[in-house]
């Protein structure tokens, strides 16, 4: 762990600051001193046992500063415990990894003097947000000066006065040094080479990691596509039978990426050691609300909320609602095409200048249209799955995703689909899928990195302009570092970025057959996307508390999801293409069974592919299975043992 | 346990006998010395400290009796100390179900006093199996005796002996009194019930309950689809708008009930302690062979094959041989599909009575083929599947089941999808369906119980007349009855039973649109089918050796399959008929396009379906999560006495 500030602890002692907690400015005294309290009393006492401190700013010169902002670090030694008490998996002696306990401590490879250096400050920072999440109420009835904020026992003190709005923010704090060093080694220096994952991960956490890492995969893997789709484009061939190929080879393709994906995200995980974890037992998540009872798993008293009444809630209103969307996305689409066949119609009748721009307009009403839509439905998932009240929030994560998933997918796709199916206009859907896909990526781009990066510098350079004038290079003092932190965006996780890559995912699969320069366009936005992201994360966000993870999630589920719709559109544009038709001149019929039967042929190669490859390494697999056999034994032996201590203590049993 | 027989073990004390070993005759005495002795040794000196004694019959008269045959049995502290070392799960006292622990043993709900009653007979047989399985060579470089029976560290004695021909075969014990009881509720009064469960995993063990469980839940599950199949029997409906219906309902019925049977199972395991029962490290199977080496995994010496010879084996010989048998069978059929045309023109022809028996010949001549075919294969595949050198005896039965899956399935349905889509008469289809339907169950239901119930009795009466006739129904001396059993079958495993299930379960479900009486003829199957199976289980075969089994694995996948193939079917039946052709009279293209779409929007819901139901019930989940989380608070507590002990112990870290 880098000591590089430090703050006076009350006794005198500095520590290292690890943790910003951010309180209202009016928060009453006596809730901030119970909740410091609470943050300091050691553990047997049911505290956190942490340390924390106020942040004494150097120069009080600007007055709406906020005063109430904090700064949480911990000892070396309760960290080392919290880390025993997160499962946190750290590389053993023998280069497996395992789940790290004080008792072994001396076995671990980087486990040196003290362990001062043995955590990373990322760790430590996910071991104190664990620690301050897990701090429990005990007898209080209600937060000190607030009576109507209840608490029960067991209740998280944090997630409380969180959902109340007492505490405003929770974040970590950034490494200069450490951050420096990562991204120059990830994005300043224009040199062809993997990403630093092992250093992302050391800094972000293992989820920002895979994030990065399947971005990486995603792109190489798409490179034998684009490398094939090139000279479709530089040779124009119009050849369906060359088509045809190309679309074969993309589905299989995609099916083998995304099972390799599978075993290279295991490789990863396993190598940093969030593979085997074991997953904690999941708090609810702050927003849950209910009547108090006493949950079935844990006896502790929480709110409890009936399952039936949010399956009631999912299944009649939102269920409805998203396709109610759905309706109303597909009509505003066919208003499009009308629109479209208007203008055109007005065009050519009558072609002035005017009549020319008329042309653009539809497209642009559409765009503009679509991303209304975007943004006023992510608000009203966000407001319908809070509502559903999900007790965890993975589960509420997952709703959410499932729902702005299908909208997004069907904003995007629905005209293609329209264009390829019902309009049967290969030219217009070649022209479509182009002008989509490099408006996309041009727009996110500049909206996602560029412009929050532009926004950020000029924040800074107006609120600090003296600061980092004067310190230029050098530190800056702690008081502005935090305020400079706290001021930053805050990083909502990898949803967007998933998103974005699933949707690129469906421009190259969906309509590869007559596209096949989408591969091409998706891998250069990927390099560029590389770059942005990595500047986003390390520019202009706070930095994010590290999430655990072991794989991609319920993204994994959604692009095999995607690969198996691409196989229904493929077959179906290459069926409908005038070249294949040629070879049954005489019935439709008999070219369709075709179709179809080479559509489920292609299904059940990909369902057969899906279970022949294994989905975790063999390598991989003997490591887990020694470690699995090793505790096995260490129990018989502990069983051999008592028999023969049964035998001394009583051997007439 | 009951104690029903006992023998004497060689410090003259007794104990029940549990387990019979079959030695060859002619072993050689110092091989049978080594044996016994290592059976009977300590654990703390690497033996499986169990009794063993010679059976010593009460009469010598048959000289051709096996002079070699051995009981095992153990006292009940080293059975319970195996129950701890297989981890068996048992009723606590709050109701959950746990892995039991000696330390904690007077906990569990049913111990009491010395735990004489705690486990069954069969728990107990399991256990002593596993003892034996487990016990290994130590020094030993070759089975005393006997030069060329290699032995290794840690190779398991039993396992080497049974593969080498000295160990003939192994068994457990039945309990009259207990079968006796068993039968009587089950098979024995004609009533209306349940079958009792519970009973049949007490005696049998939980791999043979559950297939009796799934079994009787098929059984129920058909009856809707039974009850909407007979009006189109009575009524000679002939409409296929009702047919659509009813294959419509099928279909979403057959997902539904194969989803809630994994719910159901899951219920059961839960009850019976299998469901969160940890998988013991598996032990190479005993045909196993290869370079002597070490394990990644144990780190033990013992044989090795590389994988990818494996693999070649798989792909470069078994694939081909199966595709080869596949297109055998074909070719079969077709030579079938000729024979009944010409055999058809001959009696068009010149119809006389001599004609009239030459049609039934194709028929029978093909029946006997298909036979012979799948006894062929039968031995193929498992000699195929031997060939490959599977290590684990678990891969090898599921390709085994793979291979026999597959061609049974062919050999089944490949004339019905010739009559169905190539020739497209849906009246010999319901013909043939109806013939295979009926004939199939009657030939199966006596080859499989009542032939080998007769033989038992004949071969029983034969044998034992005079005991039989005088103790009529008092018990057998014990060398009579170990010889009575040691004549019966050996019960191969549920594989044959799960796979007649899964055929019935194809008629029913492929073609349900054409024949709708076939859930009403698979129902009265299944009725007499449970009979017999029980008659079977207690009459005919050896008891077999419990195996403690969470689910029916792999056949959960090949009823799910199943069931996809089943949509895909119907929905071409449905296409074809002429029914739904006359709503497209202009054009069969949009007939198809709308079969297809039809076919899609099925599949996508079976996949919903089978997601949104969840596999395990509530009530279950939560309990699991219980027991999960009082281990994760444990480990809590204990890192927490771990701090306040490291404070008094060295303060000042």
């Amino acid at each position: 762990m880098q000591k590089g500030l430090s703050v006076s602890d009350s006794d005198g002692s500095t520590f290292a600051p690890l943790v910003v907690l951010e309180l209202a400015p009016n928060t009453k005294e006596e809730a901030v001193e119970w909740l410091l309290k609470r943050i300091r009393d050691k553990q047997q006492d049911g505290g956190a046992e942490l340390l924390v401190e106020k942040l004494s700013p150097e120069d009080q010169s600007t007055e709406k500063d906020n005063p109430n902002v904090y700064m949480v670090g911990a000892s070396m030694r309760r960290l080392l415990f919290g880390a025993e008490d997160v499962g946190l998996f750290k590389e053993f002696n023998d280069g497996t990894m395992r789940s790290f306990t004080c008792a072994n401590r001396h076995n671990f490879k980087e486990f040196q003097g003290d362990g001062d250096s043995f955590l990373s400050m990322a760790e430590c920072q996910y071991i104190i947000k664990h620690e301050l999440d897990t701090l429990r109420a005990k007898g209080e009835a209600h937060v000190p000066g607030y009576p109507k904020m209840k608490l029960y026992p067991g209740k998280s003190v944090i997630r409380r006065i969180q959902s109340k709005g007492i505490l405003v923010q929770i974040f970590p704090l950034h490494e200069n040094e450490e951050l420096k060093r990562l991204s120059f080694s990830w994005y300043k220096q224009f040199k062809l080479s993997f990403q630093p994952l092992d250093d992302i991960r050391h800094y972000f956490g293992e989820g920002l990691a895979l994030y990065f890492a399947f971005l990486e995969y995603f792109t190489f893997a798409l490179i034998p596509m684009a490398i094939i789709g090139i000279p479709y484009y530089l040779f124009d061939w119009e050849d369906y039978d060359k088509y045809t190929v190309f679309a074969g080879f993309n589905l299989v393709w995609c099916t083998v990426i995304l099972e390799l994906w599978k075993r290279l995200s295991a490789s990863l995980a396993y190598r940093w050691g969030t593979l085997s974890r074991k997953k904690a037992f999941e708090e609810p998540r702050p927003g849950f609300h209910g009547i108090l009872g006493f949950n079935p798993v844990t006896g502790r008293e929480e709110p409890l909320y009936p399952n039936f009444k949010r399956q009631l809630r999912i299944y009649l209103v939102s269920v409805p609602f998203v396709l109610l969307c759905l309706y109303l996305s597909l009509y505003v689409m066919m208003i499009y095409f009308e629109m479209e066949g208007w203008v055109l119609m007005i065009h050519d009748e009558e072609p002035t200048f005017w009549t020319g721009v008329l042309l653009f307009i539809p497209s642009v009403i559409y765009a503009v249209v679509i991303e209304i839509m975007n943004l006023i439905y992510r608000y009203a998932a966000e407001y319908l799955t809070n509502w559903e009240n999900h007790r965890l929030e993975s589960t509420f994560q997952n709703h959410l995703v499932l729902k702005v998933l299908v909208f997004n997918f069907f904003n995007c796709f629905a005209s293609l689909f329209y264009i390829a199916f019902v309009m049967q206009d290969m030219g217009l859907l070649r022209q479509s899928l182009a002008t989509l896909l490099i408006t996309s990526q041009i727009l996110n781009q500049i909206m996602e990195a560029f412009l929050p990066y532009w926004l950020q510098r000029r924040r800074n350079k107006k609120a600090h302009r003296r600061v980092i004038k004067t310190l230029a290079d050098k530190e800056l003092p702690l008081s502005d570092q935090v305020k400079l932190e706290a001021d930053m965006s805050t990083y909502l996780g990898t949803f967007d970025d998933y998103l974005e890559l699933f949707l690129l995912f469906g421009y190259v699969s969906l309509f590869s057959c007559v596209y096949p320069l989408a591969a091409v366009l998706v891998v250069l936005n990927n390099v560029t996307e590389m770059y942005s992201d990595a500047l986003k994360m390390c520019k202009v966000f706070k930095r994010p508390f590290s999430e655990p993870a072991a794989d991609v999630g319920v993204w994994q589920l959604a692009f095999e999801a995607m690969s198996v719709i691409a196989v229904v559109t493929n077959c179906a544009l290459i069926g409908m293409s005038p070249q294949v038709k040629s070879y049954f001149p005489e019935s439709d019929t008999q070219l369709i069974m075709w179709v179809v039967a080479g559509e489920h042929l292609l299904l059940a190669v990909k369902f057969i592919l899906t279970f022949v490859i294994p989905d975790i390494p063999k390598n991989i697999q003997i490591k887990l299975s020694r470690l699995e056999f090793e505790s096995l034994e260490a129990l018989k032996k502990r069983i051999l043992e008592k028999i023969m201590g049964k035998i001394i203590d009583n051997p007439c049993m």
